[in-house]
């Protein structure tokens, strides 16, 4: 999936399983290349220069420099999701995996495959306690489904493959293999190894029963197929619908989703809200939840007296696919069970959600979250992807495209801000002929804001729209929410950006990316016309 | 020590114990205050409302937003090292601590006090794995020396002044407490504590022994006193040159220090060099080493067959004052012990080091390492607090600023890189009344530029110049010292930073700040005179 651009990257995927390899890093190299790993996003240091060296002898392997580690797994994040693959990281020492944990955290929420390559100190200078030692494993665990550590050269490529496995198998996970420097640079005969295929959990017959009795001759509505992960592809989608349409349940998603495949000619499919209010009383309903590839809906946040579950207290939950599991073939097994067509008569799995009220263009509308959903239906070009972590302002947007352009929709899953920039930048990475539209939220944006820097670089075809509301708007809605009152002095200090308001066109510009400003409906419109007319990164401030 | 100015922060410290309070975010803010914490960094979610709403409620807490976590604990960092008393800062969960680390990593490593307050769910809410949810605890601990949890608002109170009591005593350390939401938001009756006096360890009878012994009657020359932490102020470095006058002994400081009081009138002190070959070099000579304040020196990392110890195998290390001790003290009594003066006769430790070439201000001059040290030997104000994260720009300085106008250097101390720009922010709000210089090498700066937009929020006096060399400089030496070769294509894609090249200037007014680029030392002089002549946050980039 990887560009063939002249960095280096050839898209050829031949494995080089057999060649001679000279040290840890070589064989470490190999052996990603051999499970089809080509793309390693990298911040290095001192410790990771003999996998560096590594990769100077393997052009194969696509490198891409992020100036902050949170840009490099935030890449590796979005390029997985749209690769369906691992990319490799390459980080440095503790503290260069702590910058990186972050988006880390958000793609363990995603389930995405991604092999982090954390360097350390060589294994017999760590009791120094030189200055950058410490200990990484209690870092790297809360944020990783597998970590590992090569004790030796000898052990790097079966521990790289296990890395591998791990990532990709179960539905996808975190893997961090931590890389001494002498395991990198010592000599070592191995041979790169291969990777088991992933597995997925077997389908639990007895939960399979559990869905037919919940869906079987109940026309009451009250029976819900709560979707997340590949059940949100649009094979999938239209195996649900067909179900949907048989039985009379309801299909909904998970409110954060790793990838979601949508608009005209796909099934149209509503999330569950972020308010609690909101969501308790659209699921209030619900006498029977199906989970395909989704948890149970839970509350973001605790709030005094309110749920922290959204489903009915009496709502019977059936986990028809957990996960690890396989949700296609969950979906498909379901539609037998119940008899439901191959394919849907209606795309509209919630009528009521399909229909967008058009846009009046003009110089006299502010940009705001409405105004600003209302023209994303019209201008998403087709088959673009959209990355979004617009928070606070992209509240609108999910109901209101409903019918735009069908486009492939990536979250941020794990509340860990700052993902939006690097998703993007990856997602362009793992496909170079497909637009790539942000929509980023100003107070995210400013998180990760370096990943622009490597969009510049690598000439991704991007186009960043940072919504400035000037504010952690999110956070003047949340104080009201937890019951704090009106923010006074020192609360908006802390909740405002707006002295000095931060110039996302100079910032743009610092990062070697051209940019515009607009402020209202129309401009907005032309910018972002004129933007999808030509490739490459660029940037749209859009002041609310 | 906290800036009267119009952020809602008086200078009045009185404390507030006795004050009924209404939650456990009351309690502890008024906790704070009673032991003179009244400076919070901070960059707050939805779990930390009822903190920032008690904040409200505390005109006495000076509140500064940092738009990154990286700014907002190496700015506290940057702050204690100056104030010599802990800030504290406010944390959202597992993702903000996690950005938070690497410049804690720092701050552990500088043994600066510190008190971070990291918001989590409610803990009725854990349960649910909502997406934030992640293991704080396993994620804190490699960072700070004591992690607690409030479990309830009762608790809060007493473990925040545990947390004050930790970060202070024994030289001082990193602390995080853990507080849930609703451990914030309930009420308790409890009233603020008074953390217990920092302590330290008492002199050890036989180091101090050994100590004597190494230096009495050996007018070899062979024995070191190597310093850190508070060994390196005004006051001890003068005790510790008169020792060594009295016994023939050498100073020398730690590679890395959190603070050292140098310059004119001040005893002049060399630091073990960085490079493990002049390290070495510069250390062969010597038989027995006292450590105060200090660690034996090692190499920052391991190189395929050189050593790890830059002391001689067979050097005698005596530790006099282990890091949880007081230097002062040591040197005290080790003075008097071997019969030293109250005050040497010379400040030159190393008289071959204290000559600085005077520098011919030219506009043909280019701006490399060398000229850039001797021009900051001219340059530096009286009683400037200079910060640097100069990186490969930045190795001559120390040698040729021995006789420049008197100052306090803040060095990073863990190898985190991304620790000026916070630091620096940091030291101005400590120091008011001072102009703080920071040397920042690009490619570190890039990582937490984001504090310039708190400078200039804040206005702070900080001149921030940006040694631009496009390049990771320092790892292309550390390709070639680790026996990798001449960087290739690919390794090169990872070490350049130069397309596109960074604007500094644009990163700079895109924050709020002005700035202006200079190539040559003659404009190099007149910018940052220029810069010195107002008060104010400025940023010049030094095209090298």
């Amino acid at each position: 999936m990887a560009q063939d651009n002249d960095n280096g990257h050839n898209s050829s995927n031949t494995s080089s399983l057999g060649s001679t390899a000279n040290n840890g890093a070589d064989v470490l190299v190999d052996t990603l290349l051999a499970n089809g790993v080509d793309v390693c996003f990298a911040n290095p240091g001192t410790s990771e220069m003999h996998f560096v060296a590594a990769l100077d002898r393997k052009p194969q392997m696509r490198c891409i420099l992020g100036l902050f580690e949170g840009v490099v797994t935030g890449a590796a994040d979005g390029y997985a999701r749209m690769a369906d693959k691992p990319a490799c990281t390459l980080l440095h020492t503790g503290p260069g995996l702590a910058n990186a944990l972050a988006n880390m955290h958000n793609a363990r929420r995603a389930n995405t495959p991604m092999v982090n390559i954390v360097g350390d100190h060589a294994s017999y200078h760590l009791h120094h306690d030189a200055p950058l030692t410490s200990d990484i494993e209690s870092l790297a665990r809360p944020m990783s489904r597998w970590v590992g550590r090569a004790r030796h050269a000898n052990e790097v490529a079966r521990q790289a493959a296990e890395a591998i496995h791990q990532s990709t198998t179960l539905g996808g996970g975190v893997s961090t293999l931590i890389l001494p420097a002498d395991a990198a640079w010592s000599e070592t005969s191995t041979s790169p190894v291969h990777a088991p295929a992933p597995e997925a959990l077997e389908l639990d017959a007895s939960a399979l029963r559990a869905s037919v009795r919940a869906l079987r001759d109940r026309g009451d509505g009250k029976t819900l197929l709560m979707l997340s992960g590949r059940a949100l592809r649009e094979d999938a989608l239209l195996i649900a619908q067909a179900i949907a349409e048989r039985t009379g349940a309801h299909l909904i998603a998970q409110q954060s989703n790793a990838r979601a495949q949508r608009g005209r000619g796909r099934v149209s499919i509503e999330r569950v809200p972020y308010n609690v209010d909101a969501a308790v009383k659209l699921l209030a309903p619900y006498q029977r939840a199906i989970l395909i590839g989704a948890k149970a809906p839970v509350a973001f946040f605790a709030y005094p007296g309110k749920p922290g579950s959204m489903l009915p207290a009496d709502c019977e939950i059936t986990t028809l696919c957990p996960p690890g599991g396989d949700p296609l073939e969950a979906l498909e097994q379901l539609a037998e069970a119940v008899g439901a067509a191959r394919r849907p008569e209606s795309l509209l799995a919630l009528p009521s959600m399909a229909a967008a009220d058009k846009l009046g263009w003009s110089s006299a509308t502010p940009i705001n979250a409405l105004t600003f959903a209302q023209a994303m239906a019209e201008l998403i070009p087709d088959n673009a992807i959209v990355c979004d972590e617009s928070v606070s302002s992209g509240r609108d947007f999910f109901r209101y495209t409903m019918q735009a352009a069908p486009h492939d929709y990536l979250q941020i899953t794990g509340g860990a801000i700052g993902n939006g920039i690097p998703l993007a930048t990856g997602a362009a990475v793992a496909c170079p002929d497909r637009k790539v539209v942000l929509m980023q939220a100003d107070g995210s944006g400013m998180y990760t804001l370096q990943g622009l820097w490597t969009q510049a670089r690598e000439q991704l075809d991007v186009l960043n729209i940072i919504i400035a509301n000037r504010s952690y708007a999110i956070l003047r809605g949340e104080f009201k929410s937890v019951g704090a009152g009106e923010p006074g002095r020192n609360a908006s200090r802390m909740l405002d950006l707006d002295n000095p308001a931060i110039d996302w066109l100079a910032i743009a510009r610092g990062c070697g990316m051209e940019a515009v400003r607009v402020s209202h409906i129309a401009a907005l419109g032309d910018a972002v016309r004129a933007a999808l007319g030509r490739k490459g990164p660029f940037l749209i401030e859009a002041v609310l």
